[in-house]
């Protein structure tokens, strides 16, 4: 992912140590127009990946709740991130990347809306040695997004409408932005040594983090848990659950790729193509790992696993996609793959009712993927990641924990329990999902 | 969009007033080879996502209809997209670029054929100043084929299925091809100065006009309006059209983006890079200025207005995605997303039956973003657009209305009203789209 | 479809006679190493679309079984996916591409694993004429895993879960990479003149072998055949199996066009423009004809029919898409179209169940694709094509056989009779795909 907008070089030294080398090979760059031209439409073509993965997350998420709440799940991710696409234009991209160091200047950039390079370049004195403006910022908001879409799916069938997004907003303006300009905003993560390649930490345990403290505040399902009985809940539509995995997966190549924020060498490109094998290679092992081990443990493959399986693989190479071989790619993901089959039954001891299963997949593989880089890449320690995704960890669940119970006391999270059980589609919406089929 | 294939530098003081000081940065563009490449690799790019709105369309209209009209919906769209792919082929390509100014070649021109470059360039002259003429030629297509996916959902439910099917071949090979010609053939609306950059008008207008006259021509659905109450008939399957709505969302960064028409200079992938961005917020502005509506008006937001409301504003953005701030981009897409929450109900008013809503959203928002040009773009006048989308207007509506009504008058247009009871999947198709699903 | 890396010029003799003349062209290619990025690049967006294809092949046959069979096919999908996955890294890409001509270094590279190059190309003395190993890998690992979902439809409703799964791991690890072999890994195939642009027959036809004596060693579903009477039984749900169409649709630019190899001059990229627009072309006129034809044969358009017929058109046009016209690859696509609608009665009245009618769309239009190239294509005989069908036809055969019959001996390959008639989701998997739509 992007860090603060340094020349090539710097950059590549700082944020990138594990292409280092790239620098000294015998690859004269393109003149830096081309490379221009390149850099930015890759952020265009992956942008579109990751904004695509919007469309994932929806179709796992209304796959995976009951048939009474899928209108309400349908609103929920439409106005998410239409919402994160205005919060983050209005506060969070320039929050992220502050400028000048925190001057008075600075802080009046940071606090100040988006604006975009000028219609064809005309004004400006232009850099050519990066990308456009619109295409970070493109490629930017859609990481942005994913986060918040990463919490829709835990909270869902319980939660109010507008609470969400209020915390969607606040998600998307502020924690995102400001934990992620520790990291790619050239912060003291960053000079730390902090490697997140894509985003484990930086994306995937926030969603995970900010989901489950709010699933811990909101309370389970009414009916989730009898005793010490975890009742099942199944989803309503595998098809689309499945749909939106392989939705995921594709945007997931955009996520990694494009992370490698530039495309104007030899050397560039085919770190992006080693990306996209290796993210492909950690999908397929978390759901084979995943498939496997549920037919070990439970006699029979278990769909749902298998999918938040992939997913779970994809998040585990996300903080380190590019340094490991194929093969270590495919083991990180199983081993992603194999957390979800244990980490679920594990949360639903703790009573904590994720409802697809967000937590085991973004949070649980994304510590684990960001704490074995050290694994491929010499230039990251394991106690700085380590540190790292604590202190993440640390301030998403304190301002998250503070903005759930703010709005629990103030306007109320969480639906009546009349509505919970005749679902929220028709409660709150007044709209069902498939009106026509009937309902067992 | 296209115009008339003229020189770069004379194309873009032409066709791309707003853009002309990217001529005058001091921006060498690579040489010229390279900028064949690119750009024409951008046109196939961008055309993938526009043939994706194709999906996109059929999932939001089997969203919307009724399940017992589903099959035939689906008919209807593998059958126009097909269509138009031919019709566009045999006549409407070579009619919307008419040539050397409609002399007895260029109108020998005009109906012929559309033949691509031979293999490998090998014996043309080849002019790589522009893009190649597949690629061109795949890119036009989708746009063509989406006017015809906008009448065949205002239509749904009542239709015979090969009536619509002739219409649309009329659409594609005359109708559409030739205003398109007045435009970005370089026509008499190109010459007085209309701007319309990715086609509100173009496009989106003229398939709203069509569907507007041919619903008209047509009547309501059976049971639709009781004396002056409008009786709810609610879509079979909300996620599909949740899932339609996020394919054309995505597949609206090639519409827009596409129409730069250039790839091959900085400046040239900025704009493209900016519009990218101004389409994400027009579509984000929309989804929530309808959002917010709908809940004040209704207390309740409402699903299908809110996918509406997107689409609203990503027509509304479509005249002009590159001259606006992203700020204003949302505005602009906020306000296309209150003309759809306002024109329901005054063509429910008129009996006018819209199954999907396309007319407030292409037509109503097409017109909309075609006369908001000016507050951007120095270049336009208001005046101007608002004739040409008069023109255009009156030149589709007639068509269409002496096409429709000749059908009505030969073979007729409505399937019987027992039949249209029963549904169209059974009465005209024998195939139920889900068959195993029983009916409340 | 990439033949041994050999240098650009020996390559596009050998491999791509058709575009010779583009070399000869007053084309200068640019530098190398832009050639190597636009390249690179090329083939991870054709990769990504064909990874797409994955879903779509998932949407298409879970919209083809019954409602009881579909968490089964989705989990049949999502496993073969991802274990072609580890099949083609840990075996099938270096068998596919043996190197020093089966030397004994030759015969120990093609059983290794595959290795990408290196972080940065760092250490590697970098041949710039191509593409990175990275996006080779990845692109050529999707049409390996396309050939394993030919497989999947066919069977459906009846095989079990793991012995399909072992079946294709053989499939991908080996049988598949060997026969491509032959012909793009540049083997005897190859050497006497068989031309297969992206492989009707190398892929489609491969797949549709498997499928055919898998089929044939597994029987027909329980009550499909009653004497002479073929019992129809609709698929589930058709706005999947369609969306499923669109998508291996929108896939296939990407498995045609990618096959070109080279986006590095302008005529490679013309080249590729020239596919798109053929592509897309075969598919209106496989879906056009499907419709006029179960039109003019039963009196009413067949939905499913007009879906396969598109990918029949597809799969027509895959092993010369290329050198044809617009209008004669209209042609080959509709012939396509006709032989899917003649070919499944016939399939019926051998009494061979194919759910999704596979066989037809890649084994009858991929033969029928693969003997036509020459009526475009002067460098191929027909009697090439015809031999070179008939070779790779039994060599799949006989090894499917072997296979089959080895686990149908072994573990068996179907469920019981019991299992089947209530359903594979419930009996195998215990987990409903639509828990919640009561059943007819």
């Amino acid at each position: 992912m992007k860090i603060l907008k340094l020349p090539l070089a710097v950059a590549a030294l700082i944020a990138l140590p594990a292409i280092g080398f790239a620098q000294d090979a015998d690859v004269t760059p393109p003149n830096s127009e081309i490379g221009y031209i390149l850099t930015t439409f890759m952020f265009l073509f992956a942008g579109v990946l990751v904004f695509w993965m919007a469309a994932g997350f929806t179709m796992l998420e209304v796959g995976l709740v009951r048939g009474k709440n899928v209108t309400m799940q349908l609103t929920k991710n439409m106005g998410l991130f239409s919402l994160a696409g205005i919060a983050y234009y209005a506060v969070g991209y320039n929050l992220m990347y502050p400028g000048d160091g925190w001057s008075i200047n600075g802080i009046l950039g940071a606090f100040s809306m988006t604006s975009l390079e000028p219609v064809g370049l005309a004004d400006t004195e232009t850099d050519l040695t990066y990308a456009s403006v619109g295409s970070d910022y493109f490629f930017q908001l859609m990481f942005c997004a994913a986060t918040a879409s990463i919490v829709s799916g835990t909270m869902a069938e319980r939660i109010k409408l507008w609470p969400f997004l209020i915390f969607v907003i606040v998600l998307t303006a502020f924690i995102y932005p400001i934990q992620a300009s520790w990291k790619w905003g050239g912060g003291f993560l960053q000079e730390m040594g902090f490697q997140d390649f894509a985003g484990s930490t930086v994306v995937h345990s926030v969603g995970g983090w900010a989901a489950l403290v709010g699933a811990l505040i909101l309370g389970p399902r009414i009916g989730k848990y009898k005793g010490d009985r975890t009742i099942p809940m199944p989803g309503s539509n595998l098809p689309l659950a499945t749909l939106g995995t392989f939705i995921l997966w594709m945007g997931w190549f955009g996520f990694n790729g494009g992370s490698q924020l530039y495309m104007d060498t030899a050397a560039n490109v085919a770190d992006i193509s080693r990306i996209f094998a290796n993210t492909n290679a950690a999908a397929a092992g978390g759901a084979v790992a995943a498939m496997l081990l549920t037919q070990f443990l439970y006699k029979k493959p278990d769909l749902t696993m298998i999918l938040n399986g992939a997913l779970a693989g994809l998040v585990s190479i996300t903080a380190e996609p590019l340094a490991p071989s194929l093969g270590l790619a495919t083991l990180i993901g199983a081993a992603g793959g194999v957390i979800v089959v244990l980490v679920v039954p594990v949360l639903d001891k703790f009573k904590i009712d994720d409802v697809v299963g967000a937590i085991p997949v973004h949070l649980g593989a994304g510590i684990f993927g960001t704490l074995v880089v050290p694994l491929s890449n010499v230039d990251a320690s394991f106690f700085v990641q380590l540190k790292s995704v604590l202190i993440v960890g640390v301030f998403v669940s304190v301002i998250s924990a503070i903005v759930w119970l703010a709005l629990k006391a103030s306007v109320g999270i969480r639906v009546t329990e009349e509505d919970e059980i005749n679902g929220l589609d028709m409660a709150e919406l007044g709209m069902e999902a498939y009106p026509e089929f009937s309902k067992l």
